[in-house]
């Protein structure tokens, strides 16, 4: 019996099937490329010829040029949704070539994340917990070939670790040297109630309609405690200069205001949100997102 | 021998290899969200946390906001293209949060569609016919820990329901309540051949090019009877109001009229169409789509 | 034993298991369609129809429309990137209906292309070489059901081929009867350094910043053998007309002229490129790219 099996575990293997490791084998993209070019597909490629059983998802290829507080986001906003041992690939990278570090991290929740350490980790750090670090060593986990005028770290270091990684060609120790528990964060105004104001940062526009969500949190607004109907008082702050102020009522529901009209409402994140009913506050009054731009809203 | 069979199955169970069922353990989706953020991998990060086996792919995200009549229209177009068993997740819901049913349509093709039934299923009812259609259970089908606050029903109830469907770990039947096989549908002008007059809905626009795709087909085309050459004359109504109103010869292609002249011309899917020689019929004159526009054409 | 073996692969054969053939089940897509309609959607349809196991991913479906140029230039920049034995299946096909062949390009590196013999091979078979080249019988390879009225060749004819071949239904041999090994090409300036002269095509645009990328590889550059800071005169030509001439300095980094003055410098794949510092080049002075676009550059 003791031979049938090793028998039938070397036909499974024959068969191309083999143990599952902590690692699942799938991997998720998300970069500032676009979909116009090659670039994504090539990463995608690199990965498949680590192992053509990977599963490859995206995130999103859609990050604003450059804008690592974004790719930040969106990170925080859906990592959890996928299971433990997924390993992520951010891809946005304004400092290629400078002294960033290329990294691992993996979650408290069990999600890993390849990426250079240049903010890109901010949120997804305070939000989920750093339950390890590592620094990408370049010499070993780097694809063959790759290195000698020109490299394409997103595609030959990134997602070529990151496939390595996911399909348990190597260890998450095999990744590099272990780094303290701490990631270059971007500084931003932390949501907070203090002496009878309402603080955070504009976290991202709900894109479609020009919304402006930031991320003061349900829980916070109880501590102002406005009642629907209620006028409120906006401040927005770029770079801690004031660039808009205005009233508009506490609403449960756009229509409670005319068209045209502001308000301020819990979105479906339950945090504070601004509109106007039928508008685009963003672009009436050209409100961008991100970690420069901050508020504060007080009872009239 | 029926031992070592039961030890076979308990090893293949434990390399992830399970018997298939009716289903075929693929997903697509369809949305209105874009890919810019993060709901779409949301959703699919959900269908993996239920069965890392399925195999998900994308009809297309981009349907214009809100814009039911075209989720219908595109489902319609593709459906029939995806084998036995697929399940498609469609969100588009101006009504998330009304009373509108979540359900899941079996056609009498083989697929499945998981959607709002807020007319979304119009065209796949019509064309393809109503197996069977359940409401969702969505007490039973929600994603562990949603709905406390927040349903992000595309997520937490749609593509988790589609994958314990498409992964077979529910049955149709435990779906919830079967529903009567009727759905909720848009009335549009269905197409016809009546009085000398051929009558139909502008279906879609060809997007690319801006020509206008009516639901005329050549079937009843014929019944009209012009030959290459012969003027047509073309009449469009929004809402039943006239807004435009022209000739145009009814023509093999698009060279036959001079550039920027209109004419009328079976589509590659043989429906009767109209276009201008190299420019957009939908923008020089202003043309929608959907159920609200509708077309009479008669000889002249 | 040699009975409990075929029980085993007959057991393994109901479990969807079967071994694997020299494709490697992968197929990748290439299209002008873009993903707002179905039409890829119906492509990757027909294909899970042939054979469940495949997976399927995408190149880009973003190339212009009708750009045969482009097409050719991002198969020629991400194939190598893939394992050998997979499918590439590029849908730009302007000619659909004329005299152009339905082709599948074995490359000496072991990848497959499936696409329209119109020019898209141009780059891919200069750069790679041809292993074989055979066209595609229509008769036996086309979707049952397919050509009544209206054949889409991307869904009934390409996509429908790649994956017979992909998941090993077919071989290469039974695609249909070999062809010289010669593809349609799109003539264009090829790089050379002659009478003190670069000379070159302009194959792409980093579309994301405006950037001119010229074919013309640091080898050749070395030729000319500029020093940073030396003057450059530049000629672009469209249809051999000359239409932007100017000057620039050889540039290590942007930064080292002032922003909106030109630069010429190598781009990251050690191409000559010309770009506006902190500005569009493209745009500025509406230069394209393609095969109708040649370049010179010269010392000043």
């Amino acid at each position: 019996m003791n031979k049938t099996l090793k028998t039938l575990i070397l036909i499974l293997m024959l068969f191309g099937i083999r143990p599952t490791f902590a690692q699942n084998k799938i991997i998720v993209y998300q970069s500032d490329f676009g979909l116009k070019d090659g670039a994504v597909s090539e990463m995608k490629g690199v990965a498949i010829g680590v192992s053509a059983d990977l599963k490859l998802y995206d995130l999103t290829h859609e990050i604003p040029n450059y804008n690592i507080w974004e790719a930040s986001y969106r990170l925080f906003q859906t990592v959890s949704y996928w299971p433990k041992g997924t390993v992520f690939v951010s891809v946005v990278d304004p400092g290629v070539g400078t002294a960033r570090k290329s990294v691992v991290l993996k979650t408290n929740t069990g999600q890993f994340i390849v990426t250079p350490d240049n903010g890109t980790l901010t949120l997804v750090a305070q939000t989920y917990g750093i339950a390890a670090i590592r620094q990408i060593d370049e010499v070993k986990n780097r694809r063959a070939g790759s290195g000698k005028s020109y490299t394409f770290h997103g595609r030959d270091v990134y997602s070529y670790t990151a496939a390595r990684l996911a399909a348990g060609v190597i260890t998450f120790e095999q990744v590099g040297p272990e780094l303290p528990k701490q990631v270059v964060s971007i500084p931003y105004q932390r949501s907070v109630f203090e002496g009878g104001k309402l603080k955070g940062t504009i976290d991202i526009h709900d894109v479609q309609y020009g919304n402006i969500w930031t991320d003061i949190s349900e829980g916070l607004v109880k501590q102002l405690n406005p009642k629907y109907g209620d006028l409120l008082h906006l401040k927005i702050f770029n770079k801690g200069k004031l660039v808009h102020e205005s009233d508009a009522p506490y609403s449960e529901t756009f229509g409670s205001v005319p068209e045209g009209k502001p308000l301020v409402y819990l979105n479906s994140l339950m945090q504070l949100s601004f509109a106007l009913n039928m508008g685009s506050f963003a672009d009436a009054y050209k409100i961008g997102s991100g970690a420069d731009w901050s508020v504060e809203v007080t009872k009239k």
